[in-house]
């Protein structure tokens, strides 16, 4: 379907060099915003205003605002008052919201001053609050019904009011101070059997509602649970101001899940898609951590180092190093990884530790005895039989296999412990994934085998 | 809010010990569906079907929607034969399917025995699609309506079928043959001005459609990047099947992204929720990987057995493996997570392979030389000055921080390299992250320490 889609970008684009402006905008009338959208990040920069100049006045609305922000910015400065107020005209608050965040200040002020002023003190009162915060991605077009009105009133209003609503499907009730008293669905006023019903015998009066300060990603968490199209959001004082919809809900999802990887893996989260990150941007978003981890890799050298000696002595050895290190580095980021998800999921609470410390013990020791017993058959049969290595004797395989099953156990006991711990204390559970853990599985497997080898082996 | 909620289950299940059921179910009928579910699997076997018993009817389905496999189990081999009708009746038969799909055979022969005949041919049908795939997921039940009807025709539709619908909000336009030929949403219907437009006047005919074999990741992809409710589902001749709604699509990118961090930090993906799976599950999903890298590691083992005799005459170079293999092991994950979640947020195509080998080799050249710099100054500092290490002189922390830039190079080469070769052979390319990429970065990095050692400092 993409390369389908790449060869229609094609043709249009020869259309729109060509000058054969009729036609390209029939086939444009038939695009999905989105589509068209897509296909704008693909225009050089002279392209953009021609091509957009072609979409009809809703298209242009529509597919501006699922533009990325530098093509609206270029856009945005090739317009004039009249063609900006157009576009502005159509926007929903939310979406007005992130286009101000995004834009240079002089792009803002321009905005700002084509915006009518009901939309501008809704911008204003949405930018106040916290980033990430459920009132930074609501919106404040609702359809508010009151109690008292009946089922065909209702209906009236949403015909009324319902064009700039971003959703119509789920209306909220309200008394006269805007306080949240109910909440009646569309569905549930097409199916009243009497038109006369009063709105307060119809509405669901167990509200489920987030404040403005709840956390987006706990905005979305409960909108996937419920199953809800749109979510109400309330202030202290239970009133009403405004509502978080499903498919913001979707981008918070998919933002905070593609962050969690980002944090897992030792990268600083980044706003900017791959594609348009620039090597400069992709090193600031990498250099910290890996400074970080191999400044702390020194702990490691340095007890190798204090076991130069024995190392020395049984040269040998240090050829498990790597296989110690990396299973201990797998076990650790497997357990961890395991317990980060299930946090963010909601599934483990921080009092759970007991719980998750008892279940990771179990399946350590059966992973660490499975490894250990199949890594001193590999060590007898592949080191020793096949490649002839005399040094590595029975002894020194079993010390191997005592260290690799210590290190298993340790490093899942690290990797279920800490990201629990970051979460009690609230930190971001994701920072405790595996360059982390595996820096300081490293130090205490290294620890076990040297100690076991100087111990049993008597080096 | 988790907190607030576990005080108020602990009172339920008191009142349930102490007999207070009016009580009970006064408070359990202000109660959403899903988190009467919630508590439900904490509760132990007896308790299961008195709570569940006290629930209205309508409440009764839906919680039951909701349950884990286990409860549902439980609870439908206690139901009677008309009990079990009840629940089965007020089923979707999307939740329907997922509950035959996990049920025991036997089980599953009395629920298709109190299910009506429409409803179980729906059911078949939907058995039959290939598992993750838009047919297998989707549901059966929405509103079709008809070209020539007129707005009121079709509100009218609306009220008499809509209440067994799951969504009643975009309603699809079909041909005598069920051919799909438009959709027109109940927003379009209620804003429209006239009660006797046509359908055919008001509908969109620009479709974006599924068919029944798409994979359900690219569907929950689409549904989230145009912003619908639902999406039709067609077969081959354009045929409507049935729709796929957004929570549904929430549901599969919560799985989809939970199974790519699985198969990242080398687990098997596992169906099973943390809190459910037994340490002998946790085994099972852990110790393949376990096991194959623990053996892939063989190679890395090798490497330091042929140069053993180097690192005898220099036993200094041994501290610095740890270094060099978790920092090189850190940057090739790094690149990798980063391109695998590029590939599956639709971003990168296999066709941009050449585009990312460049952009990251640009990036390895500024983290590599960065890297090498900071490590040649605290190896001078801290190792030589601080620690007192005479043997490690200038010359081999030029070796130790050459062979560190060239191992930043070939991790993140390799790291962005295989999961876009994965997506072009058609694998997972998460399963191309860290564990794997680690186990091959080792050992290039190796070799290039070893072999620079051996030359510079002519070991």
């Amino acid at each position: 379907m993409a390369e389908r889609f790449e060869i229609v970008e094609k043709a249009l684009i020869r259309m729109l060099d060509e000058k054969k402006y009729v036609t390209l905008r029939d086939i444009l009338v038939t695009m999905n915003p989105s589509d068209i959208a897509q296909m704008f990040s693909g225009l050089n920069e002279e392209r953009i205003p021609l091509m957009f100049r072609l979409l009809t006045k809703e298209q242009a609305a529509e597919t501006f605002v699922e533009m990325d922000p530098d093509a609206q910015e270029l856009l945005i400065r090739g317009f004039s008052d009249s063609e900006l107020k157009a576009v502005v005209d159509e926007l929903y608050v939310d979406d007005a919201v992130e286009l101000v965040e995004e834009m240079p200040a002089n792009v803002v002020k321009r905005i700002l001053k084509q915006t009518d002023p009901e939309m501008r003190s809704s911008i204003n009162m949405i930018l106040r609050y916290p980033e990430n915060s459920a009132g930074s991605i609501m919106t404040t077009e609702y359809v508010s019904l009151r109690p008292s009105m009946t089922v065909d009133e209702a209906i009236l209003r949403i015909r009324r009011q319902g064009v700039d609503k971003e959703t119509i499907y789920t209306c909220y009730v309200t008394d006269e101070n805007k306080g949240l008293i109910g909440l009646v669905t569309v569905k549930d006023l097409l199916l009243a059997e009497d038109g006369d019903t009063p709105i307060q015998d119809l509405m669901i009066t167990n509200l489920i509602s987030v404040t403005a300060q709840t956390d987006q990603e706990e905005v979305a968490k409960m909108l996937s649970k419920y199953n809800f199209l749109a979510l109400p959001v309330v202030d202290g004082e239970n009133r009403m101001v405004g509502i978080v919809t499903f498919d913001d809900a979707m981008d918070v999802m998919i933002d905070e899940a593609t962050e969690d990887m980002e944090l897992m893996s030792g990268l600083m989260p980044s706003e900017k898609s791959y594609i348009k990150s620039t090597p400069i941007d992709l090193f600031r978003n990498r250099i910290p951590w890996l400074l970080l981890l191999m400044v702390s890799a020194t702990f490691t050298g340095l007890i190798i180092t204090a076991f130069e000696d024995a190392l020395a002595a049984q040269v040998a050895l240090t050829a498990f190093i790597p296989m110690l290190m990396d299973t201990g580095g797998n076990s650790g980021s497997q357990a961890s990884v395991t317990v980060i998800r299930s946090i963010s999921l909601g599934e483990l609470k921080s009092s759970d530790l007991l719980k998750v410390i008892r279940k990771e013990l179990c399946t350590a020791v059966l992973c660490g005895v499975t490894l250990a017993a199949a890594c001193f058959c590999k060590i007898m049969l592949v080191d020793r039989l096949m490649m002839g290595q005399a040094e590595v004797t029975a002894l020194v395989a079993a010390v191997v296999c005592m260290a690799l099953g210590i290190t298993v156990v340790m490093a899942k006991m690290v990797g279920c412990t800490l990201p629990i711990l970051a979460k009690a204390l609230n930190f971001d559970p994701a920072v405790m994934a595996s360059p982390f853990i595996t820096t300081i599985v490293d130090a205490l497997s290294l620890l076990a085998f040297f100690t076991l080898a100087k111990v049993i082996l008597k080096i």
